[in-house]
């Protein structure tokens, strides 16, 4: 296998775009990260897109044809795949494009992932995100996808004692985080009090504990390190991909507040690296919910066994701190078009990696993950990127 | 790369089955795959499942968390992959899961499509059906699916003099083709003058044209030919996995009667095997209206552009012709659950490479090819399997 590295990202601002089309944002998140790259539509060898439930959200599926053909790729005939794996369709599309590159079969491929969730009505919204949960054991019997983490978070606290306020914490610090991302969809601080004003959706998890609904698209560009250096002065190395299923449902697990297919998926790209987590320098994790990322770090190994809680009330995962989690604003601040977040979460890690993170720079990063997580974990896929091979 | 072998094969009936789940039905084609393959489920390394539409068919996406859980498999934390192309989403499940072993980065890997389609009323099936094509260029102004192909078939008439009798021609084949598969929807035969009386659906598509909606699943089982031998007496080895895109609209296409989608998939496939049309013993093309088998044969390179009718009348694509065409019926025939279908299309030719294609045998077939599309043309695979390396 080649190794493969990340010569270019896009990405369009995230938030509530009711004056952009699903097709607006992807075009213009490849062109950005085209040009990026340094590399031209025709360069292309084939096309993977991220994408949750268009079918749902704009009445569409075939969704790699037509961002092929939207994207004045057409013409070149390549290959165009759509991934999906709910909340995780674009870290799963980043691991078929690092395959895709890795095997030889193609050299210069796009990696994307692009959700347009605003343009129904958000009953259909919240129908659709219920789909990445098993529908006829949790959907059908009234269990929302909040009602779902909350009991995650409920039981966290009875057995580790996290608090209330360190849940909080997790969106305070996420919001503080998104202040200095341009593309962000909230870009404001918060404070603990905000949080625990905020009305509740899902005992014991309040409106500020939720990623929003939003609407963007990502892409990057991947080629073969030869290629790579070539075209690009900082290629972004990709160190290691991989991905873990587990149950779909929560009750059939041996814990709820771990996400196996996370440990699983870590354990593997940890290997792959040949590092451990404390050689990750920074990291995006998926905080659709605040008590996902306490699981998160967690289960990716960066602190033992229930004391995400603490750690987070220690700062520990502040950009300052011993791991910096979601520098980007995360899910939370950031925003959350479900197939584009996997996309999304590698570029901040290449922009930091590059110190090109302007205010939200970690310092002196040489090695970051992505945790990019489908449903309440019946898919997790993690990638760990390095400025060296 | 390495060597992809099939060694083993599983498949549903097809039909309208109102009692079975979405659930059931990849559980059994799966079990059935592995139990051919005399491999166990703690051997897989990974699970593609190609899927149209299960976000509008059964309120479910997340599917490939769900197949590997229903499947027994959770355990295993392997990683899951739905791969999403409308109706070549079993196709593309396929190439996934082959590159996926091509490259080494996994052993055994199981290639899965499933759909259920009768679950919801008619008029949500024909929606589902129309986001296939482009919704706000051809869904949202009124073009069904069957009104696409109807201009297909309107100018392959007008440009080549293809008859109406022609197309029906297509159907009889398959249908007759279809009472020799077991698993097939409709093991009946039927005459032309049962097709020119059928209800117009489309002009001159009439009900007969049409391939049906049809619940099904389909699995293979991959693995590099060193291994491949070790479990399986009768490895059927994948000589070619390409896959091309279009326009997703017919409009903006050069010449509608041409899908360019498979002719670059076609001489692609072509190329990595080192052989010819001329080569093919039988093969499986993707015939979801009896207009685009003819163009399919056509752009395949079978017949000259525009003989496509008069080849079907004189005989060329029956079974005992020089091209048998759709053996197992075809969608028209053995039916069209979408996500199902590019792997049926490939159980067929393994089958008929390994002799076990009982009173529908294509006699000294050593070399199979498949074809399955998505939408009208915006995506195309092309696999060609052989007995031989």
């Amino acid at each position: 296998m080649r190794d493969v590295a990340i010569i270019g990202v896009g990405c369009t601002n995230f938030g509530e775009m009711w004056e952009r089309s699903f097709r607006d944002l992807f075009v213009e998140a490849g062109l950005n990260a085209l040009e990026d790259a340094n590399a031209r539509g025709e360069d292309i060898d084939a096309l993977y897109v991220g994408n949750m439930s268009a079918g749902k959200f704009i009445d569409q599926e075939h969704i790699g044809a037509l961002i092929a053909d939207y994207a004045g790729l057409a013409s070149l005939h390549i290959p165009s795949t759509r991934v999906e794996a709910a909340c995780a369709s674009g870290g799963l599309a980043l691991r078929e494009g690092v395959l895709a590159v890795a095997s030889g079969l193609h050299d210069i491929v796009i990696a994307a992932g692009v959700e347009k969730m605003t343009d129904v009505e958000t009953g259909v919204t919240i129908d659709a995100l219920a789909s990445a949960a098993d529908r006829e054991w949790e959907g059908f019997m009234g269990a929302t996808f909040p009602g779902l983490y909350a009991m995650i978070a409920r039981l966290h606290m009875h057995k580790y004692g996290t608090t209330r306020e360190q849940l909080a914490m997790v969106a305070v610090k996420n919001h503080h985080n998104a202040t200095m991302n341009p593309k962000a969809q909230y870009k404001r601080e918060i404070t603990i009090e905000d949080v625990m004003n905020s009305p509740l959706v899902a005992d014991p998890l309040r409106v500020y504990d939720c990623s929003p609904i939003t609407d963007g698209a990502a892409a990057v560009v991947l080629a073969p390190v030869a290629l790579a250096r070539k075209l690009n002065d900082t290629p972004i190395y990709v160190r290691a991909s991989a991905q873990a299923s587990d149950t779909i449902t929560l009750h059939d697990r041996r814990d709820i507040t771990t996400l196996d297919a996370t440990v699983h998926a870590a354990q593997r790209a940890y290997k792959m690296a040949g590092i451990s987590p404390k050689d990750i320098d920074v990291a995006e994790v998926h905080d659709c919910f605040t008590i996902a990322e306490i699981c998160a770090i967690e289960d990716l190994g960066f602190v033992q066994k229930g004391s995400g809680g603490p750690a987070t009330e220690e700062g520990m995962t502040a950009l300052d701190g011993d791991i910096p989690i979601n520098p980007s604003g995360g899910l939370k601040a950031c925003g959350h078009p479900v197939g584009a977040t996997g996309i999304k979460q590698a570029i901040e890690i290449v922009q930091q990696l590059r110190c090109e993170a302007g205010k939200r720079q970690v310092s002196g990063a040489k090695i970051g993950l992505t945790h990019n997580v489908g449903g309440t974990g019946g898919t997790a896929v993690v990638h760990i990127l390095s400025i060296n091979r």
